[in-house]
């Protein structure tokens, strides 16, 4: 039999980073009837099957506006079709509408979600075994593991560091910061986001030390009651120090693996979109025109506006925001444990007086019915981390409430138990 | 500016694979006027967007049929799914009805068009420096590209090469040969096809040499007429020795961009489908459901059978074929070329008697209006090759008579001009 062995395959596959995500994957199958504050996934709410119909009719009558005929527009839903995508244009205009962000359609690539276009770049930026990629620390497990299928080593760049102090170690080592990677708006798994005038410094440092930005703004759309959004990097930077990477999944429609990247940077005579294209054609070819129809639609149902799009969308999502932190308070009145209140986004990171691993994460499933994700997830290393992410997309009020007193008597009991200790 | 320069990028960026697939591409764009034989892409005379609809409708009923309800039906479709896809039960069936392959859905990984399970495989495969991928040569640009993409090189496998041979001299340079990459049916660029027997050698020396064979079938359902189709190298494979790489770009629909991948090989307590998922995982998440759902939505309105799906499309390509092999015979009568006579799918490969490279293609498109391939894409090294490739897939009878008078007069005219030399 022509049977393998782990040791034989690539290293990525015995790495922490991968086996997380498929962790976490297999942790909600194996406890379906536990409410889920670990699951990252948009609310379910307002999927209606009929919206798929309306987006392709939508996405061909727009062709046939620009002049396709019959045939043309067939065939460039059906067919392959340019690398770079088809609804570059429509990016564009949601960019400059939604984002302020005004950039050559030339200089998007449409990929299969985000994690392709985070694939793309840190292929296109790992030319040599001294490249390293810079990451805010905790850090989004789909870079980790982009970088992994790469052979890109990853530094964390912790919340206390100071990035031009790292850049410095880095460089004095021998290797090669290619680029920095960040989250500024409601990160995940942090919940946190920068201020301008943070926002600003980065683009000024990054400018001074020649360093890359790349920037990922899943969450941007949901700030929470009664905050305001802020300019994204890219929509400040004027000089090209930004790769954008965009992502469909919480305001399109996640089924549609549908994302971006904008790189507007000069390579040669083109763009650096052009040779993230390039490779691209050799990962997955094209981004599926019949997807890139399904969120053309959207964008067109919504005059490229997504901030349009998902008003109810926001809505839920702040509303289940601030269920979970006043939840955690009427829980936790007196100071046990604390929590981050953020101004937007998914995500609230809880921390406790002990470590929380996988094995509390079981017994969290098995015993209490309640999901969530140890911060463990996000670090590098083994150092024990005593906090934990609750999401807040994909469940109803009454399930947060549910959910919040499953995970006070979790947490009570451990407090009890480390205590005894 | 944050700008860079080519050589600070992957190395793959500056390979001729990679500029070869862009070069092929742009050509077309350049020379719209041009009849093509250079596309593969498969015919567009059947597509009909009411079919999206009437897929998506097909596939969301399965759904509920199998119990789901409609919220079920709704997540299944829009929301992330496993990593390993939604219809991979769909596909073991057609798998199973066309194919005679029976395997268990969970050793299949639904990917973004086959382009993604090449990659998934090599970047599973390639774990250290020493490591090289066969491949029969001339071959498919798509899996050279890959294996640039994982730095995984590529040895080539001459048509007079013997693989044992191969293999011998390979290991005793201390290389680890992981697979041999081959198309046993109407191979992408050659046309030609390995009968049974050559089947079965290549199984028994791949036992004997405990080989993974990468079968890729994306023209097996395409016979020319009066020919047969061959069993599958995966179909006669009884101890998990050949890695099944599947398309549904030319038989199911190019734009869904859906393919996959189906390795059983065991590893650890689990197959090769589980490794392959986690590195998806970290590559694209997952193939849009979107796209999937059009997907099984075809073969459901087929009862699995993409040979019953598509009759028509075979009948175009079995004409298509005959006709251009039967014009060059009427256009070049005295065997002052040679070109062959494939059993079926979708090249033909005209021999002449001077170097074919990228120059001459530009003046064939802009002098003469018709496109091809130079052979020498399919080749490593810089060896001049003195053959074209003919595409019968996209193009119309009048067409094929059009493009083969302009190819004559082409081909004439050059006869006369490397006389003179």
């Amino acid at each position: 039999m022509a049977d393998l062995e782990l040791s034989d395959l690539h290293g990525s596959l015995t790495d922490r980073a991968l086996n997380s995500m498929n962790f976490l994957n297999e942790v909600s199958h194996h406890y379906p009837e536990a409410i889920s504050l670990a699951a990252g996934r948009p609310t379910e709410e307002f999927f209606a099957l009929e919206d798929l119909h309306r987006y392709l009719d939508l996405f061909a009558q727009y062709l046939r506006d620009q002049g396709y005929d019959e045939a043309a527009v067939r065939r460039t839903i059906f067919q392959y079709g340019r690398t770079k995508g088809i609804i570059q244009d429509l990016v564009a205009r949601n960019l400059a509408i939604d984002e302020d962000i005004h950039v050559d359609p030339e200089a998007i690539v449409v990929t299969v979600g985000c994690q392709e276009a985070m694939v793309l770049t840190l292929r296109a930026l790992r030319a040599g075994h001294e490249d390293v990629l810079l990451a805010i620390s905790p850090t989004y497990v789909g870079i980790t593991g982009a970088a992994r299928l790469v052979d890109l080593p990853v530094v964390p760049v912790g919340e206390g560091d100071d990035l031009a102090t790292v850049l410095k170690s880095v460089r004095a080592e021998g290797r090669r910061p290619r680029a920095c990677y960040v989250m500024p708006d409601f990160a995940n798994p942090s919940g946190l986001s920068m201020d301008l005038s943070a926002r600003r410094r980065l683009l000024e440092l990054a400018a001074g030390e020649n360093l890359l930005l790349l920037e990922d703004n899943p969450y941007g759309l949901f700030p929470a009651e009664g905050h305001e959004r802020i300019p994204t990097l890219k929509s400040l930077d004027m000089s090209r120090r930004v790769i954008y990477l965009g992502s469909f999944a919480k305001t399109g429609l996640p089924g549609a693996r549908v994302g971006y990247v904008v790189a507007d940077q000069t390579v040669g005579a083109g763009v650096l979109a052009d040779e993230l294209s390039k490779l691209k054609s050799m990962l997955t070819v094209n981004t599926s025109p019949v997807a890139q129809a399904v969120v053309g639609g959207k964008l067109l149902a919504n005059d490229c506006s997504l901030v349009a799009a998902n008003r109810r969308e926001r809505a839920v999502y702040a509303a289940n925001l601030q269920a979970i932190t006043d939840g955690l308070a009427t829980r936790f009145p007196n100071g046990e444990i604390t929590w981050t209140v953020p101004a937007g986004g998914f995500f609230v990171v809880v921390t406790v007086p002990f470590p929380v691993d996988d094995t509390l994460l079981e017994k969290s499933a098995h015993e209490y019915g309640v999901l969530w994700t140890p911060m463990s997830h996000f670090y590098d290393g083994d150092t024990p981390i005593n906090a934990l992410r609750l999401s807040c997309s994909a469940v109803t009020l009454p399930q947060i409430d549910a959910a919040l007193n499953r995970l006070a008597a979790f947490i009570t009991d451990q407090l009890v138990l480390s205590d005894g200790t």
